[in-house]
């Protein structure tokens, strides 16, 4: 499963005689040339590298907030696939992320039969997600490694169980519990790579957090609140990011119900590439 | 997670001067003594085997069908139990057939801080459940240890993202998609107990299921349908056990959303065990 949250990538493709890559924002300048991942999923689609390419981004990159996922989907509907999410999906292999970014909200997704199943989760708006992004960036591949390769079954039922909880929770506040988030497959493994983690998670749970965890494959971490309660986690997560010397920033935000947004600027053939050659 | 589906089970206890045990319907005789569940419990919450205890069952068991947890429930209620859930949590040591028996519906439930959180899931009342009862009896613990005790990582997270899509279907009947109920933690491994069970279940997705799956650790099967293709499951799935050569009934059945009833009789004084000593 994944959240769309209201930080937003926007990517802007249009013809040129060569490959230009621009980047503002988060990420900006790291890899302005063909390795780009927009830059990668344009020319994949539009089947030609002879475009212009710019990104501006308010996603932290390499956190576990999913910014591939999302400038995946974004890069592919901007150069006019048909379907961003299943180009998304291939390209940066996390199909939950991409379809929440693709759809907005809280969104189950699997691959089924060569293809991304994505559908909708009720999702209760009032909740906040306060985000602590520590100045400390962790590749997902090294995060996939800490885990092991087998769990116990125990540990998989005890996953299942709280998953739907947490989906029940995520429905309706009320009966949001910190239990919600208890886990046993990834967190605790992936500790090592954090270890301020554990005490930044309790920090937000001390400041009001209904419920706590890693996002994705951290380090971001996740503190859901009540919308009222949101000012109380961030101001404590603050003072635990302090505590703990961790350099980062905290960021409080709020579900996207949008997702996708295609703007074709006015100009129904902006996409036509075959016509540019 | 567990749905309550409407065969019901109904127990009364009364004060009397030794322990009488009566059983009519499923189960009928099996165990008219101290031995017997109903007794167990009502005994414990009593804290006096002077009752007269009846129970007439509606749910078949031994079949994955959660009898027992219903049983318990209806058990601990009757006898005068504060909290049923708990007991019969403890008692038979499924919080999720318990918490469904208790609050009606699909409920999400997990032991946590050492009693039982239940929560429910929105749930679709426009289907149906079409249910295989085979004439074969699995015991739970013998159908616990056809599993392995480690699993792969991957099979994990692939549940995971099963049973959200799940959730999501079971919400809402237009997005209930037959790989929702796919599975590789325990239906494989059972299936040597009940090698019909494959061509079983194939045949109700033939038949118009949208998902099919054991019911529990079966050997009860589950076809999950829309409520005008039940009859049309149904039959399938008569014809399959029929081409499977094995002898069972197929119901039709649809969630119950009221969980327990308490009949207290009129009698306000009903449950005074202390006076009765």
């Amino acid at each position: 499963m994944a959240i769309a949250l209201d930080r937003y990538v926007e990517v802007e493709v249009e013809p040129a005689s060569r490959l230009i890559v621009r980047s503002e924002g988060e990420g900006a300048g790291l890899s302005d040339d063909p390795s780009h991942l927009a830059a990668r999923v344009a020319i994949d689609v539009a089947g030609t590298d002879r475009l212009a390419i710019t990104v501006r981004s308010q996603i932290p990159i390499a956190r576990g907030l999913g910014s591939s996922a999302a400038l995946a989907v974004a890069a592919a509907a901007a150069a006019g696939a048909e379907d961003p999410l299943a180009v998304a999906a291939h390209t940066d292999g996390h199909p939950d992320n991409a379809a929440a970014s693709m759809v907005g909200g809280l969104v189950a997704a699997a691959r089924v039969r060569g293809g991304v199943q994505a559908v909708r989760l009720a999702l209760d708006v009032s909740l906040a997600f306060v985000v602590i992004v520590p100045d400390l960036t962790l590749s997902t591949s090294r995060a996939r490694q800490a885990l092991p390769t087998t769990v116990s079954r125990d540990s998989a039922a005890f996953n299942l169980s709280r998953t739907a909880l947490l989906i029940a929770g995520l429905a309706d506040s009320r009966v949001l519990i910190s239990e919600a988030t208890e886990d046993r497959l990834h967190q605790d493994y992936r500790s090592p790579l954090f270890p301020e983690a554990p005490k930044l998670l309790a920090g937000m749970s001390a400041g009001g957090a209904l419920a706590v965890c890693w996002s994705g494959a951290g380090p971001a971490l996740l503190g859901i609140s009540r919308g009222a309660e949101a000012q109380g986690v961030q101001a404590a997560a603050v003072a635990a990011l302090a505590e703990a010397d961790v350099p980062g920033q905290v960021l409080v935000l709020h579900a996207d119900m949008h997702g996708l947004i295609v703007d074709r600027n006015g100009s129904s053939d902006f996409f036509d590439f075959d016509a540019e050659r």
